[in-house]
């Protein structure tokens, strides 16, 4: 089986893998309909997370079952399914909190850029669509995954409610799907930090009504201005930079809340600044599971197309384009067909 | 009129002081009842925190009405009452949000310690008791001022609800009546950390369930172990270093509050060990204004007692010696009657 593998900074190749297959009887294994290339993952991309050795690469899928191990008893083969970036048993104190990301089984899924895929934990973590879905609906499904899921929790972290004003730093994917998940959860005014024109584009699309093209003090000043001086109710931080936290923390009014999802790069939050801001700090790895059986419904009756967001499909032998071309923010996701 | 100035690091005195008197038509002089003294002020009485210059002290304050300002309207003379260390409008957007400690207007209260003192924002600040208190009343409802509305934010900034499991970081009096608080908010199991034998005394009768008197990585460790391997809850953060935030971070389960009213010193929170823990993190100064309508009614219909945690008392003019018992930690709090 050929998949993608990184060998090292902007070094992604489509090669030879060993198929996957059933090892514990606890896993899956799955054919893929379709996968896609994350922002996170650029940060191995850009080598500024180092590489031991070469890597399968990719973590968000969708697909039919193949194979269950004999302990599997929620999936079976022939149906459809989505599962997120982190395996987990769904039955540990954390995932019953709602933190399955934080499973004390957790597993990081590697190697979803290929035709098949090794799915641990797979009654935890594979959730079956209602029948097999047309083929229109896959890109929104497989947003699921992860970026839509992920925007989701920055939005359900910041505590977005009907009626407030939220702000959303960073229009990378995850960010406009942010402005989609805060718009689905009744924010009045939606301000998207942007200075691209087609994403400015998608996130007006998506339920933006305001768009800050500054940055830093200035762009937090704008956001005041908007904002009778106050501030924003909620703030989604989807970028993961010190710049974009401090922006984010501080475009907050007291008592207002952060949801943060960006994976922090060289992030340093200082205690006494944060104290005399009031705000509300939370944020990790999207819990997705949480979310899936609602969003796949929400997908399923067409209220939501987080699959808007891929505007590069390419086949999957093509994997090595499909990183440039995000690298070079000449797309905002490429999605990859096997 | 004497009263207490910080001259520089361990040197309070009780010294003539211009006497308190109505300089804006929103301002109110009280005639103190009692007075007493805070662990924050420790930072300044240690050198921590930088003088420029003598500082007439202290920030806590109830006793009844003199004189109001022209354009005072809720508070009259011969009213008892109590206010909070930061004077408020209570009317701007961060008051009505319950941020009354961030309100555009705010002041700081300073120079308590006294017999008399002006307090700006009269209207906004002060709330009154529903008649003259008995003198039992006086030393809770003086808690109420700060220290006991301070372990009430750190409860509620940690999410403490019916059934839940509280871990409370710092035997110092707000620590203690983070104790008091979560126990009031219904919590189930209420872990104490404490090397203090007349603290962890303290701590069981305000309702501590559970004391650790271990630190650092082995207080984690002790934690874990007491809640299955899983983490606190909610974990009140009474300290303010960055060894007792990293404690309280730690020994928070994934997804749990992390409420943190210690005043920070030299604390620096690292982003993305901050991202993999899924901890909510949420503080500040108190919003003592918010909560005192309720946390009057509990003392008035003795249901609190947060006096308790005063276990010394002094005349006012013997107030260095009270800061010396404190730094010493010979007393838990100082109460100073003028």
């Amino acid at each position: 089986m050929k998949g993608a593998v990184i060998h090292g900074a902007h070094d992604v190749r489509f090669e030879d893998r060993e198929a996957p297959r059933i090892t514990q009887p606890t896993d899956a294994v799955i054919r893929m309909a379709a996968t896609c290339i994350c922002g996170s993952d650029l940060w191995t991309y850009r080598g500024v997370n180092q590489l031991k050795a070469p890597m399968p690469f990719g973590h968000e899928y969708c697909g039919v079952v193949e194979e269950v191990g004999s302990a599997v008893k929620n999936v079976k083969p022939g149906q459809f399914v989505i599962g997120s970036f982190f395996a987990s048993d769904n039955t540990c104190p954390h995932c019953k909190a709602g933190y399955q990301t934080s499973c004390v089984h957790r597993e990081l899924v590697a190697g979803a850029q290929a035709p098949r895929l090794r799915v641990p934990l797979a009654d935890g973590t594979l959730v079956p669509t209602p029948e097999a879905p047309p083929a229109d609906l896959i890109p929104s499904l497989l947003a699921l995954s992860d970026v839509m899921g992920t925007g989701w929790f920055a939005a359900d972290a910041a505590n977005v409610k009907p009626g407030k004003t939220a702000l959303v730093v960073g229009d990378g994917a995850v960010g406009l799907l942010g402005v989609l998940s805060a718009k689905q959860k009744g924010a009045d005014r939606i301000i998207a930090m942007s200075r691209h024109s087609s994403r400015q584009k998608l996130a007006r699309e998506f339920g933006a009504t305001d768009i800050v093209a500054e940055r830093g003090d200035e762009g937090v000043a704008r956001i005041k201005d908007l904002t009778d001086g106050v501030g924003a109710d909620c703030v989604l931080e989807c970028v993961g930079t010190g710049d974009s936290m401090k922006q984010a923390i501080k475009a907050t009014r007291p008592g207002g809340s952060v949801g943060f999802v960006g994976v922090p790069h060289g992030v340093s939050i200082d205690g006494q600044e944060l104290f005399h801001t009031h705000v509300h700090l939370h944020g990790g790895p999207a819990p997705v599971r949480r979310y899936l059986p609602d969003l796949i419904q929400l997908v399923w009756t067409r209220k939501i197309d987080p699959g808007k967001v891929f505007d590069l499909t390419l086949p999957l032998s093509e994997v090595a384009e499909g990183y440039r071309a995000m690298d070079e923010r000449r797309a905002i996701k490429t999605l990859l067909r096997p």
